[in-house]
């Protein structure tokens, strides 16, 4: 006889955001495993009867039909990276300074509480609405979850606007840099290490390059008014068989993260001229990852007024997202689209991943505000 | 019922050295896996009456016992690395142009056969002679054969000279350079790679050690009249956790060989000024493996009527040695010893390791005449 599965309560969209957070995170749904939180929210969300509802694998959306004359897009991912020992959450400190501890608070089941709750809330939004939760967003890009409804239902994902709750601390942050990734082989030739001189040390060879790495400033690159930093790093080198070998090859992995200023490959190029200037014999560079930045696409209107609303009851000015996040997806669709969430992004993915309570807060009172008040 | 285990025909140590070098090939020794052929060496040995047989593990040592003004020790290992489908051995080309190729005929049972050849045909040598045959020589040093008979034997190795036949093509090879491995490792501190700018990178940290040692000049070092070729080689690099982390570690692991005018703390002194004198901040040195040189000891009477005998019957002036070899092992029991083997050096190790034939006879017939011809 099977055991039974295990119960979930049913998510009450009506309880408060830091309650839904934490019912939320407490449903673990690491990448590949977000079929139990899927099913919760497809439920919940079907017992909501201004919303239509679609479920494509283990991505749920909902939308409203009123006619509006704009439709936004506010999108978030169900999935976390894997757990490290900090699920269930816990709730710690008071006040002002509570925060809500454990996986997912801030990538991204804070925004996704957001999202549920206003979704719950607002039921006749002076735009209309499309809600999206996805799943895989956390592994490689080819199993994203939005990628696939792009793939599956690219009319749901017809907007003037796209707003992605990822981590931003509550602040607007606009369009994201793009990323790219080189591995650099350089080659050389093996010898006995007793014999060195017979040989071509293909680490040694790759000291230039590690210099000029080092020596690149991170450059600040305006685009349209925001200011985005860019990073060029060495990510990973491995080189040499064995201890008494001279080695024959050398692999640096370059991150290259570009402002939207630059196409995908002007990217590629700038890196390849770096890595030519250098004059190493027979290096080679190869691509292995490369995904666009995108514009913050703050000058459309529905973009400019949702930064008016924030402002206005944050005093957050919008920012540039350096960081590559799903925005882009959007703006290779022609949907503009910001970042806004709760929560800092620079604790997603560590162990000690926590978000502050009033960031919870904040964040249902502006997007719920920007979705109730009647249109300039 | 279990098979029977697989017959091999006893050595015939009267037959030619090529013969005995294949013989002894085709029985493969992969270090470990020496016992089988241990055995054949002990059985021929045990049937010479002018010699005593001592077996220790699956090293056999044979001496004779002729009340000699002088005694050697004439040395081989009988491990090899493991075999590249190259075996059994092949026969290639013709008169003075064959070789035999396959794992062991370079590195080193044809010196194994020329040692067994000698120990038959030699029955009255001018200097006595005790004939060491030890096991994993080819692994790590504490596994060593040679460094066990040392600590249960230390008699039997007591001798005015010693001779290893490990491949010097014939030649006389004097001493050995040092060894020593020690692992940098470079701090830094993580980032996510989208903001580099707040972490610091320990892979860029390398590059001015990788530059230095690039830098490095190849030294030569005279001691005792021979030249002592240095290298000094980073083997293995190894930094970074993930393609989006600024990696806060990078370890190199440098080889350096050092001439036998350096006791192995100056030579890990040398290494560490070099990396102290980078100023890298946080560069750690650990020393994982350190061995000493060996001085050539040509000085010695026994070792210059060797290389007398040599020089008169090849036109081979003496050389240093600059791989490590067991002769260090020697030196510290204060007994001075010379490489001197048939085949090419270079081709230990290697998938196309071949000898040529010339080399062994070459190598038996000088060996038989120093220890026949009368002593000056």
């Amino acid at each position: 006889m099977n055991a039974a599965p295990p119960t979930t309560p049913a998510l009450d969209l009506t309880s408060d955001v830091l309650a839904l957070t934490r019912a939320l995170c407490d449903v673990p749904s690491v990448s590949g495993d977000e079929t139990r939180l899927a099913d919760l929210v497809e439920t919940a969300l079907r017992a909501l009867p201004h919303l239509e509802v679609l479920r494509d694998g283990d991505a749920v959306m909902a939308r409203t039909h009123l006619g509006r004359a704009e439709r936004v897009v506010v999108a978030g991912h169900l999935d976390t990276v894997p757990v490290a020992a900090n699920l269930p959450t816990r709730l710690l400190g008071e006040g002002a300074a509570a925060e809500l501890w454990g996986r997912g608070t801030v990538d991204m089941k804070g925004g996704v509480a957001v999202q549920l709750a206003c979704a719950a809330a607002v039921t006749e939004p002076v735009r209309d609405v499309t809600w999206v939760f996805y799943d895989h967003e956390e592994v490689a890009s080819e199993l994203n979850g939005l990628g696939r409804l792009v793939r599956h239902h690219p009319e749901w994902l017809r907007a003037d606007l796209a707003v992605l709750c990822e981590p931003t601390s509550g602040a607007i942050e606009g369009g994201c840099n793009g990323t790219l990734r080189v591995e650099v082989t350089l080659p050389g030739r093996a010898a006995h290490s007793a014999r060195a001189w017979r040989g071509v040390n293909a680490i040694h060879a790759a000291a230039p390059l590690l210099q000029a790495l080092a020596d690149h400033p991170a450059e600040e690159v305006e685009v349209d008014g925001l200011t985005y930093r860019e990073s060029l790093s060495a990510v990973l080198i491995t080189g040499g068989i064995a201890t008494n070998v001279v080695p024959d090859r050398c692999v640096v992995t370059v991150n290259y993260r570009f402002a939207p200023a630059l196409s995908p490959q002007e990217a590629v190029d700038r890196v390849r001229a770096l890595v030519d200037g250098l004059g190493i014999p027979g290096a080679q560079v190869e691509v292995t990852d490369l995904a666009p930045g995108a514009r913050p696409g703050l000058d459309h209107p529905a973009a400019a007024a949702f930064a008016a609303t924030v402002q206005r009851l944050t005093g957050r000015t919008p920012a540039a997202k350096v960081g590559w996040t799903d925005v882009a997806r959007f703006a290779e669709l022609g949907v503009p689209a910001v970042n806004f969430g709760p929560g800092d992004p620079s604790l997603a993915h560590a162990d000690d991943e926590r978000c502050p309570v009033a960031d919870l807060d904040t964040c249902f009172f502006a997007l719920r505000t920007w979705l109730t008040e009647p249109t300039g």
